[in-house]
């Protein structure tokens, strides 16, 4: 591992001024700051902030989604998170963050600079600047449903899709429904690949063809809804899996206005389970994401990666939870 | 949960009688007792003793594999479990099983019977009676390599493959060898059915062609390579990865005996990475798997479903170590 002296050298400059960039003290220019800083991340130099026990600090980065009430995605992956975080004493900062802030700042930059041991990353997209960086990082990170090649500082975590999708594609195909549609959730996103692969594969199983015009990317918001099911009701869908709940809120919302009647003429089924989904009308079944555990799960991952146990990725079950948006058809 | 009156009225005996068919006691016959204990174990029974803090019991299960040794696969396997368990105050007891005697008892009946909270299962085949019991089983049950879909009781872990064989051949790619053979281990498990996926996925993805004549599936054992090795030079052959590193100490072996030169005329990769790799002439190129890291995680798996968290699967990164076995072509 680099030393102070190590980064000195690389950079021509003494010790006490690596010392005072790296410890933000005022006399040096922001400038000079910022490369100590880059060139002690480049080297690998672990500050002995980052090791001391009272100074115990994690962050969870979340992006592209909401977290601030009960009702939202992301409010139970940060409660489980911190939960299992405080019992072994972690101090847990959550910060939104957007991708002009990771253009201006590196990653490794940032957790160096603000002495955080590792981090969780909620909502990232395959085009986010950190993203990219995540291939070379050496601090301990866990990732949301994405995932980074061959990189033993980096883990995955998430549900698992393929099984989520095929308990829905089971639960239709018993209802007798074969004219199944699936309105995915935004392109350049690990895991709406993974779960269109997951309905190819399901639906190759139970030896049902795929109609492509029965498969659209919307995004993960209720408004893609009125893009493609007109589409989907004129090519004969008599039910639609959507990428999260609140597309399928979305799509349950358009049938209303196309007197379209869930779910004798088309049965709705969701991801994730969110608290309003039992609410909707009708109650949505829905392929649940147990978020409290994953949360817990980020921590646990993020653990075995601060003990140089190099997890690539765990997955949870999913639990699918039959409501009254699905049913026979009745036409 | 099941009562034991809803056993007595199932079978219409007397508590008392069902009681003693789970106690053990004497004065019921063999037959009767084991018609109580499976009844109580389709019926979701779970005893106190189960339940109990001062009666903590785990066990692994082992087959096909060796684990007396620190030579051996399953020994540090054992050790990593045990380590973490004894963290938490379990005893474990580790037992060696036979196909014979998974046909004599059922699994859920004998972990039922020996009060077991839970269990580890290393070395298990696809073909095992056990494995088919394991869809429908609600003991916490955590295997080594063998997936069993749609049972929440029921989680993976292992090393993920697809990253180990694509290590192994970048590295060959990068010592321009394009004639690579893959000596697989037996047939009949998922391991090595992953693995020759993953084979056929990063030659496909390195832009190389798989020849059918350079891919064979022996057995995990060191006398695997005499029936396949000859074909493989004759077919030019000019690196070897293997499915175990005594399937490739094998192969070493027979290169000897066949006057062919590791690496000059055949680089050849192990997987596993074994105390003894170090120490073969040569040094073996292996990809390695940190068996005490993945015993660990399955108790950590164990652990998070008999919490109730439904982990599905946990992969751990391999390391790649490169020794003397592989160079470039000499031919």
């Amino acid at each position: 591992m680099a030393t102070i002296k190590d980064i000195a050298n690389k950079l021509g400059v003494s010790i006490s001024t690596v010392s005072k960039g790296l410890n933000g003290a005022s006399d040096i220019s922001p400038q000079l700051r910022q490369t100590v800083l880059d060139t002690a991340v480049e080297m690998g130099y672990i500050t002995k902030k980052m090791k001391k026990e009272e100074n115990k600090k994690l962050c969870v980065f979340i992006e592209n989604m909401d977290f601030d009430s009960s009702n939202q995605f992301g409010y139970d992956l940060v409660l489980g998170f911190r939960q299992a975080a405080f019992r072994d004493n972690w101090d847990v900062t959550v910060l939104p963050i957007t991708p002009a802030f990771q253009q201006q700042e590196k990653y490794d930059t940032f957790m160096l600079k603000k002495g955080y041991s590792g981090a969780f990353l909620l909502g990232f997209t395959l085009s986010d600047a950190w993203m990219s960086q995540l291939t070379n990082t050496n601090i301990p990170t866990v990732l949301l449903d994405n995932f980074i090649s061959k990189n033993p500082s980096v883990a995955y975590i998430g549900t698992d899709s393929f099984e989520g999708i095929d308990d829905a594609i089971d639960h239709l195909v018993n209802l007798k429904h074969t004219r199944i549609a699936f309105l995915n959730g935004s392109l350049h996103s690990m895991i709406t690949e993974r779960r269109q692969q997951a309905f190819y594969s399901s639906m190759n199983a139970h030896q049902l063809t795929v109609d492509d015009a029965l498969i659209a990317n919307g995004c993960y918001a209720a408004d893609s809804a009125k893009d493609f099911l007109p589409a989907f009701l004129q090519h004969g869908a008599t039910a639609v899996i959507c990428g999260s709940d609140l597309i399928a809120y979305g799509v349950i919302r358009e049938c209303e206005k196309l007197s379209v009647r869930v779910p004798d003429d088309l049965s709705v089924i969701g991801f994730d389970d969110l608290p309003l989904s039992a609410h909707m009308n009708p109650p949505l079944t829905t392929i649940k994401q147990d978020r409290i555990e994953l949360g817990k799960c980020g921590y646990m991952a993020l653990h075995s990666l601060m003990n140089q146990v190099p997890v690539s990725r765990t997955l949870l079950r999913p639990h699918f939870i039959v409501r009254n948006s699905t049913a026979f058809p009745k036409k």
